[in-house]
């Protein structure tokens, strides 16, 4: 049976997340909603990452079966009209009849952004967190140089994070200003934990205004601490990027 | 009398523009309440671009005179806190009693955003034109280096522009493809007219989608004919990025 990989942006701010929730918006709630109402057969939607309540994306990903015959761009057209202003598919494939986007997927870039000012933002206020004190960002950058690689992230995770298995490989970790008063945490790896990429960026600004010591990624990592870490970063500053596949 | 100068951001969604108009809500009407409020006394606030309604900004800057003994970085503050969420003051500073936003201002830098590809964009839709058809980026940027310089951009303004000298000097337009599906126009220069960066990334629009010839800038120039060239671009992909001064 064909199988589609759909490549998804969306505004998280009024949805409860990814994941589909009885009597909650959800991003896999309403994008399942639209293809049924296409396909007009019910239709197991497996999304690549789970993001939570708030958290946005440019770059999801998406797969499903159907038998129907179905053009991929009038796909991209229906499911945008149906799932606006919220949602769009940005693109849609056919690809090979084992593609999953959870298990195919190899690894994932998130981004973090932080607005670094006094004054609020009107414009790019509902994608950032607004942090009004001057964060030291070469402090930022040398606690981030410390969480690449492998190593166990259970002082980076939420508290009800099921995993079994907490070591994860970051790829890359960054942090530059793109603009006078932005920030942005750039996140690579090849897998993630529940809140992981909010604590890392919760934990990179009090690094950065030296609430915690620099060392603090070690420490954690050592300790595997929750509470030696820093807060869970808010959600509206995340948008996951893009997910990598072979 | 000291005089302050603003610097302001704004989402012009919502706003019938800058200037103030009985009965419609603009920037200029909000932050001059504000103003009245934390300084009770009427305020001559004078903005140094009059941007159209829907249209947005990060550097608008506007000076206004006052009496009152009152801390840059409190009006900031209390501003910001008046105007939300749709504009905020980034910073405040007391400039020479002559100084005046729009007089002194030396010149401005524009940003024209557009989305170009099939799909609405939930997270920058209302910051960018959605351009779905495919557009041909050198010419695009081969016809902006026609507009560089002194022209008569008679052909490039709306038909109710008062103004008596048409000639404008552009320092720069770029046009570049900032992200996959983002193309941005960047227009500085010394003075602008009314609709005219709209009008010029439009026309850009109307070449790089191959409806227009890529020698249209010359032959509006020489024709101070508004009818040869392309749409007046909506408010909404437009946002004012920084006024130059000595």
């Amino acid at each position: 049976m064909p199988v589609f990989k759909l490549t998804i942006e969306y505004d998280g701010t009024t949805f409860s997340g990814w994941q589909e929730q009885p009597g909650q918006r959800t991003i896999q709630g309403v994008l399942k909603k639209a293809l049924t109402t296409i396909l007009r057969h019910p239709v197991m939607l497996q999304g690549a990452s789970r993001t939570d309540a708030g958290v946005h994306a440019i770059g999801q990903t998406a797969s499903f079966h159907t038998n129907i015959d179905v053009e991929p761009q009038r796909l991209v057209k229906g499911l945008s009209a149906l799932c606006r202003p919220g949602v769009a598919v940005v693109n849609a494939e056919i690809v090979h009849d084992e593609f999953n986007a959870r298990f195919a997927a190899q690894g994932k870039h998130y981004k973090y952004q932080i607005l670094n000012r006094s004054a609020a933002s009107p414009l790019i206020g509902s994608v950032s967190w607004h942090v009004p004190r001057l964060l030291d960002l070469k402090l930022m950058q040398e606690a981030a140089n410390l969480m690449v690689g492998t190593h166990d992230f259970n002082g980076f995770r939420a508290a009800d994070c099921g995993r079994e298995n907490t070591v994860r490989t970051l790829t890359h970790v960054g942090v530059e200003r793109t603009d006078k008063d932005v920030i942005v945490i750039t996140v690579k790896g090849t897998a993630f934990l529940k809140y992981m990429v909010r604590i890392i960026s919760g934990t990179l600004v009090e690094i950065g205004l030296k609430k915690l010591p620099v060392d603090t990624p070690e420490k954690v990592f050592a300790s595997k601490d929750r509470s030696l870490a820093g807060q869970t970063a808010p959600a509206r500053g995340l948008t996951l990027i893009k997910v990598y596949y072979k």
